[in-house]
């Protein structure tokens, strides 16, 4: 007997809604119901599709796929300071495919319980493979971390290395997975972490955030169009972790590094004197760059000399 | 140059925010920021994804596909007795085609505009045709048309004809778009009317309700299900247009009724002593049978003689 989409929503994905108290009606009616966010709290709310064989190799495992289609949500959140309230999930396969789901609804519910986000609704269709998630987050009025206040004079950071997803899709294309350094490289693409304490310590002290999706420069240059200034990178600070070093060498991990999206680290703008005091509540930040004046974004190393990155992103179209 | 989603996005859908007081930040940054909904109010929402070939003609005008998609989500609000509040859109392109997305814009902020809902953020990706739509409104709080109040003797309405959705899919799969009912019946099936009037006079009075999207017998078990009750409906006294009648006769018509999906009616359930102070309202509701003990679904013909539907509405899978 065939499947309905009801059947596969409620067999799978009911137990996900957490028992959260603000969760009135969760998956099961033609809408989720939701508690208003606390008083003085407004909404964000963003979404994302991740197709396969674009945005995960269509041979993915399930709960990865499931893990870093959550994360991939989380990290917009993150990057404008919200906390996660709930998310609905829009899934169209191929096939039913009961193994598959279950997997995915693992890696689903897992990810679920870390950041405490209820599932509260979703649709279910036939297919080519795609997630869509709906996600929605609180902050208190006012102190979202926006695009567009970066001033001339504020330090550029970013909160981890970066580079790490794009060597890992390098991985899984070359079929290299038996490299010792691939379990975390693999590890950083399907399941980045995505650190609301940080994002939550820069309400009020960061002047912009982005997080790094389409790679450091691109993500950055929405930060720049968005509040009309200009930036010097200095490459020789950008963060690289070991792994990537081993597995591409100086010049490629900095590539990856600049060019390379997926990483979901944070890139944010702050006056410099605010580091010392989050590095203290041990929140991890590196400082990259500056902001300056005009409109451009110079790429420089140690020495002064200028840059040419390789590649500026990642663009679907 | 290749349109990267960002251009996309803002090109073609920024202006869709409609200027609305409750949207503080819209299209352009990781998140859009909406205020709280109103004092006692809390949250619905809902999504739907529409895939071409599967949930429209993939041959089907831009701005029909448009109107189409965000009706099919407003009438999960209209169900739940939710106003609309805001909504994001997920939009999966095989290639860009800026004829095909102006006129999808088009439909959308024709739409949009109609039910005073502003477009507030979205995603643009690369693939096979698909366009998923998140909802959110807003209703005040313990005031929601759920599916599982329905009681025994409660009356069952529908708030307009139905099969029309059924016999427009016809009529283009059979080729015949020139039937001089056609515009009528394609109008219903492509940009069905979502009547808020109805579904916020209900609050307070309906004991349960759904959209009629899967086929009236189908959804109807929905809430016999939620509401563990069983239903007679009298088949005589489902509303038929002049159109269906017209096109596929009078079996036709009513199997088209009965089983076809895409109408966004309401159907729901009520004490009958409410039904003529609503009928002076000027609103359409027509009685088509009763709950009752048990949880079996009986259809009747007016001599009360057993009537055996054809079939029992669409599944995806």
């Amino acid at each position: 007997m065939a499947l309905s989409e009801f059947g596969l929503i409620q067999d799978y994905f009911a137990d996900l809604d957490l028992g959260c108290a603000h969760v009135i009606q969760g998956v099961g009616d033609d809408c989720a119901l939701l508690a208003a966010p606390r008083p003085g709290c407004e909404l964000a709310i963003s979404t994302d599709t991740l197709i396969g064989g674009v945005h995960f190799p269509g041979q993915a495992p399930a709960n990865c796929i499931a893990e870093r289609a959550l994360a991939v949500n989380l990290s917009d959140l993150n990057a404008m300071g919200a906390e996660p309230y709930a998310f609905t999930l829009s899934i169209t396969l191929p096939a039913v495919d009961t193994d598959w789901l279950a997997d995915f609804a693992r890696g689903l519910g897992k990810q679920a319980l870390a950041y405490n986000i209820p599932l509260v609704g979703g649709d279910t269709t036939r297919g080519p493979l795609s997630i869509t998630i709906h996600i929605i987050g609180q902050l208190p009025q006012g102190q979202a971390l926006l695009r567009s206040g970066a001033s001339v004079g504020d330090s550029i950071y970013v909160s981890g290395t970066l580079g790490d997803a794009a060597a890992a899709l390098q991985l899984i294309k070359a079929g290299e997975l038996h490299n010792s350094d691939a379990a975390y490289l693999l590890h950083r693409f399907y399941a980045p972490e995505i650190d609301f304490v940080l994002s939550t310590a820069l309400r009020g002290i960061a002047t912009s955030a982005i997080d790094v999706s389409d790679g450091l420069l691109a993500d950055l240059r929405h930060i720049l169009n968005s509040s009309r200034v200009g930036a010097v990178i200095n490459v020789d600070d950008v963060p690289l972790s070991p792994e990537i070093l081993r597995v591409g060498g100086e010049q490629q991990a900095l590539a990856w590094a600049l060019g390379g999206g997926d990483d979901y680290r944070l890139c944010f703008t702050m006056a410099a004197k605010y580091a010392s005091a989050l590095r203290r509540q041990g929140l991890q930040l590196t400082c990259i760059g500056e902001i300056v004046a005009g409109d451009g974004l110079r790429c420089q190393t140690a020495d002064g000399a200028q840059y040419q990155p390789e590649r500026s992103g990642y663009l679907h179209f």
